[in-house]
This record gives structure tokens, sequence and C-alpha cells, in this order.
């Protein structure tokens, strides 16, 4: 029986010259984050699938892969829905094993944490051109620190990271949960129906000021509250500082210090950047995920229509499992999308050292191949890349492959 | 509901001491077989269930993790057995993916193809200490070289990875599964029954040859049989050159070229070897899986009662997929046994770089804190590791936390 050669649908083999850049771009971003302090961590693949279905994941729930209980406990006849055939599923995320992982080992940890994760995840979407079941995520979080200190910590070491990259003219643009809340509040709408304001509100960029309003209507919201609500975002047009007018405008429907928070951060982390990057204060960035408390965040890059990576603060989520609330934000790279803009750019990881090819003809002897083995390990030794490789019949081929491949110094070794 | 904090049964987070270390020698790894011009690639964690269940994992088959279908095609009430209600597993080991992935891209690949592939591998094993169901593997693979050139080329740049990971009086023991064939043959034993005369061979390190002995009478062997294949291994202890007086004794029993092409082998890894290890040629090594054609070798560690890697010939399995066999050997370093005695010998990471944290006070000014970020970002520009941090009411506590750490130079910014 022949075997399938293809990847399971919806996953993909990953090729030596994409390999490479992400190898790369994987040291880079545990380089820089090393150097920030943060600590890198593990945890499984699978999670238990009871903590996979609790409501955290939003949408993701539905597209977890779930793992088939083994041995005795499969139950195949009494089984009646899915779930009794399951015990275990692929995590959708790495935010909440991380959860997990800082509830069962906080004492062990210092405090405030700082994580660093990098990892597959799973998600059993339709099969998309550019979008895969299995792809990388890589997150960093600070656990235990309540203060703005965490906000700036991530988008620094963040923004860091991509200028590294090579990453030029992107922003980061930020807003807060608590004040997309004021503002559907001052303009009169029910608290029951902010979540359904601001899937709307999502859409900003895609259908502007004029289609936001006409779904609002849509959707039975009261005209005098819509008119209120998008005159917010008109006015901000027009100002320097929207967030100190803002929040004068929203008075008492804001909590106080919010606005000052979230000054500080974009001022603070503009003042000491180090790349190419502008922060800016975007109240339509809504971000989905209902976890988010407090600051929300995400990579805006002029090449790529979409988000290139975001994150927020979530101070409710470790008390899912301990009962007691720990401070949380964390940045998540969009890994997958960086590769892909580097990929299309042409991107070179930088060459260290030459790399030379030996091309043993078939019978050469034992001191012949003796004394290459001796010369290559000298070579290794010095930082030189060096490949051995019987000559193939073909050598010109090979020859020409090798060329492609940076080997400029290739050796000929012959059986006389 | 509480969430569930252990990670599911037989998997393990991974501690950020732990993981520091299993970063350095992903590092190395990569570095180390890169300059021996490996390419790394990537297979999805998953594969079709029909190729994971296709006798090519021999008992690593009853251990798969096996995945729910999904959506529409999940027909909870049709299914009659496991298998109808699943479509895709974890992998059970790297060779398998290597080999589809070959099959797959041969065409765009170069040849002799060089393979470096990590990544994590899951068995539904009974969980056992310092046995997990989720591991790590490494593996190395040279594809399309028929000729001892490649194992000579697997062996070298393996040890020389196991030698700058700080390794040494270790043995690479090397066998042929044609001379174990050989050496049954001469012995008079039925070719049906070679298996297992091997899986009774293979325990002579724990029974000794006595207990292999009254094992192969037991299982009825013929007795004049059981001595005169005894009766090889008992001449082997006497002799310098085992494998050569072997070759001249077993005479056409051993193919022509066998033992002169497994002698190349040791003596030009012997001659052109950098680390502090010895080939040695061991006729008692057998390694389990069925797919093995030829060369078989293991890592045998001073410290470590069992292998800790091992590889070998495999020339058959790629035309399990293309209809076409592909020569190809690879070799296996036991990642996680090799972090298990490095943190067992309490190995550090070398650091680079000094150490310095910030503790900033609650309430300190947007100027203060931006002051602090411009330099944090200047040291580490410089190669130090900053860590900035909110100063906790216990300070005592958290410095002394950060002492262990590897924080020398701790710098309080008070909020006056």
């Amino acid at each position: 029986m022949a075997l399938k050669k293809k990847p399971v649908t919806g996953m993909r083999d990953i090729m030596p010259e994409e390999k490479e850049i992400r190898d790369y771009v994987e040291g880079i971003i545990r380089k820089t984050y090393r150097e920030f302090g943060f600590l890198s961590i593990e945890t499984p693949c699978m999670e238990d699938i009871a903590n996979l279905c609790s409501n955290q994941g939003g949408d993701n729930e539905k597209l977890i892969f779930k793992v088939l209980k083994r041995g005795e406990k499969l139950k195949l006849e009494e089984a009646k829905e899915e779930m009794d055939l399951v015990d275990q599923g692929m995590r959708y995320d790495l935010t909440l094993p991380l959860s997990r992982y800082y509830s069962n080992h906080a004492n062990d940890l210092p405090s405030p944490f700082k994580a660093l994760q990098m990892g597959n995840v799973w998600r059993a979407d339709r099969p998309q051109r550019g979008r895969y079941r299995q792809f990388k995520q890589c997150d960093i979080d600070i656990l235990g620190d309540a203060s703005n200190l965490a906000e700036i910590e991530l988008i620094t070491a963040t923004t860091t990271c991509l200028s590294k990259l090579g990453f030029k003219n992107f922003e980061i643009h930020i807003n807060e949960r608590r004040i997309l809340k004021a503002m559907a509040a001052y303009s009169g709408f029910e608290e029951a129906r902010f979540d359904e304001v601001f899937i709307i509100l999502d859409k900003m960029d895609k259908i502007g000021e004029e289609g936001v309003k006409e779904e609002l209507l849509e959707h039975g919201f009261d005209a005098a509250g819509v008119e209120k609500y998008l005159g917010l975002y008109q006015m901000l047009h027009s100002q320097e500082d929207g967030l100190t007018m803002l929040a004068n405008t929203l008075g008492d429907s804001l909590e106080e210090g919010v606005a000052d928070n979230l000054r500080e951060i974009i001022d603070c982390v503009e003042a000491a950047k180090q790349g190419d990057f502008k922060m800016v204060f975007d109240p339509t960035l809504v971000r989905g995920m209902s976890y988010y408390t407090g600051t929300i965040f995400e990579i805006v890059m002029p090449e790529f229509g979409a988000a290139c990576g975001g994150g927020g603060r979530y101070d409710k989520m470790i008390g899912n499992f301990t009962g007691k609330d720990v401070p949380a934000c964390g940045f998540s790279i969009g890994f997958e999308r960086i590769i892909l803009l580097l990929m299309e750019s042409g991107f070179k990881v930088p060459e260290e050292g030459g790399k030379v090819a030996y091309l043993i003809e078939k019978g050469c002897d034992k001191d012949k191949m003796t004394s290459v083995m001796v010369e290559a390990a000298k070579l290794r030794q010095e930082g030189t890349t060096v490949l051995i490789s019987r000559m193939n019949k073909n050598k010109k081929f090979q020859k020409e492959q090798l060329e492609q491949s940076g080997y400029t110094d290739i050796r000929e070794v012959f059986n006389r």
C-alpha cells in the first residue's frame, strides 16, 4: 500500500529556505526578549478539554482539534456525544496555557513574572490561502504587575525586536477597553449591548464612519445616541492630542486616571524608543477577545492590511484557575505574518563565515577521505560551513545547485 | 467553575531554569549541524492516521494519540470502531514524517539531502518517572547517499555536537544488520526466526552470555546452533580487530564488502575525530526498529545506563511512499536524556554580558521612568540583560530572588 505524500489538510511542510528564516527570526526574538529579562517557558501542546472549552477562547473554541481517549477509557458503545470520546485537545493559543502554568507554579516563579513562549497552536479553520491549521505563536506576558510599566516594557521590547528584524515605519495602535466603554456609555447605549456596538465599531477601517453609522442604526440603536457616538470620533480628527480632549469630554463617564495611565504609556515608549515607529492612540481599536480588561494594542505594518500582532491586559483570567485575580498583560507577535513579510521582501539570513563544499568521487580510499575530514574539521572550527558530499554522476547540476545555495568554494576530490 | 491547574497526564510544564538549558542546547545543535551543511526543515505535528498505522513504527503505533474527525465528517452513530472516528494522529517519531516530506518534495531538494529536524513527538506510554508523553526529538538524516560517507558525516557531526556540549568519554557503538543476520545464518538458525534471536541477543548487556544462551535454548533453538552462535561472541573477546576476524570466520555467510564498509566508517571517524570519544564495533547491538537495512549505531554515555541516541540506515522506507527506494541514513540525538544529564551535572548556560535590574518605586513620574528606559536601551545595546520591574512591597525578598537569578547590579529608583 502506497502511503500519502501530502501533509494533512490545512497544514504544511516548511522548506529549507523558509525554515532558515524562521530559525533566524526565532533566534532574534529569543535574544531580544532575554535582554529584557523575559524568561522562556514551555507547556504541553495538549490541554485538558474542559480547560479549552471554558469560554475563555471565544470563537477559537469551535476550532479545537480534540484528542481521542485511549485504552479502557474510550467507551465507544456508551458514547452519546463528541465530548464523551475525548479528554484532551490541542491548544488554540498560548494565553490559556500560560494562565494555567502560572496558577500551577506561581510560588516557584519570580514576581512580577516576565514570560516568553514560542510554540505551535492548532485551529481547525476552513483551509484558505495563507492561513494554516498549525501555526506558530510568539507571546510575551508580564504577570503580577498592575502598573503600566508592564505595557511600557512589553511594547518597548516588541518594537525593539521588530526593529532588529529590519521593520520600519510601523505603528503601535493603542486603546483602552474602559475608554471604549466610556464612549459607549456617554452616548447613551445600554451596557448589555456594548459588545454589539464594538463589533460594528471594529469595522471602521473597512466601512468608514458612514458605514458604522448605518449599521448601528440598522441594529436599532437610537439615532441621537449614534449621532453623539460618531460625533466623538469626528471631533478626534481635528485634534492634536485627542486623548486629553476625549477624557475632558467624557468627564465622569470615564474612570479617573485611565486616560493619564494611557498617556504615560504612549509618552514613555515614544521618549525612549530606539526604532523607526510611532505610538498612535486609536479609539476605534477593539480587539476581539472578551478577556481583555484594560489597555489593548496592535502592530500595524504599512506593508500589510491586517494587524501583525497585538495584545492587552487581562487581569481576570488567572482568577479562573485560582479564584484569586492576578494582574496580567501580554503581547503576541504575529510570527507567521512576520515570516510572510520577510519572505515577500526577499529577506536573506546574514551569512556568517564562508561556505565550502567537498565533492568526493566514488571509490576514494580511506586516507583521502580522512584527510578531507580533518581539513573540514579545521574549517568548521573557524566558523566555515563545510558540506562533504558524494560526487553525483551529474556533477554539473550538483555544482550549480550548490552554488545557488551559497557554496562559492567547491573542492573536488578524485579517486586517483 | 475552577479550571484544572495541572498539565494533562504524562506531560509536563518546563520551568525557566530547564528551558534556558534546552534553548541553549537547541542553539548549539542547530549551529553545529548547520556548519556540516545540514538544512533545517519542519513538518506538521499531525500526520494522516493511515500513514502512522502502516507498520513502519513497530510498537510505537500502539501509542498514537489519535485526533477526532471534525464537523460533518464525524459520524458518531455510524462509527463501529476507533478508526472510524479519527483521520489524523500525533507523530510518534520524526523519521516517518521525513520520509513523507522527502517523497513529496524531492524535486525541490538538493541531492543528497542533509536534513535537520527538531520537534516534539507524542506517545501515549504508561506514565513513569523521567518518561513523558510529549518529548523532543532531534534527528539528522542524509537521503540519497548510498555510500558510507553518509554514516561518517552523521557520526562526525553528532560527536562534534556532543563534544561542544561538554560530553567526554562516550562511545559510539556500531554494528550492521547484515552482520547480525550473517552471524545467525552461520549458526544455522532459520531466517524466519532471526528477529526472535535478535530480541534475545539485545539483552546481552543485562543478562550476559549465559543468560542469552539459556533463553535461546528455552525458545527451542537447536543446542548446537546456540553453541556455535555464542562461540562467535566468545571468540571476539580475545581479539584486537574483531571485525576482520569475524568477517573471515563468517566467510560466504556475509555479503562481500560489508565488513570493509563498516571498517572504513570506524577508521575514518576515529582518524578525523575532534572530541574525546571512541568508536566501538559492537556485534551485540541490535536496535529495535525493523526498518533498518544496514549500519546501526548508538551513543553510549558512561553516566547513563541506556543509549543517549542512535540511528542507522533505512534504505527501504521512502519506497513505501513513492514505489522507488532511496538510500537513507539517520541519527537521532536523545534530546531529553542530554538535557537530563546536563541538569543533573549542574550545567549552567554561559552568561553573555552582565545582568542589571531596575526596581521602580510606585508613583515615579514619567520623566524618571523615561530616563530609566533610555539608560536601559543603551545597556541592552551593549549586550547587557536589563530587567525593569515595579518595586514590590517586600523589596528584600524581591532583591534576593533577583540576586539568585544572576542580577548582581540592582538599581533602585525612588519616587522623590
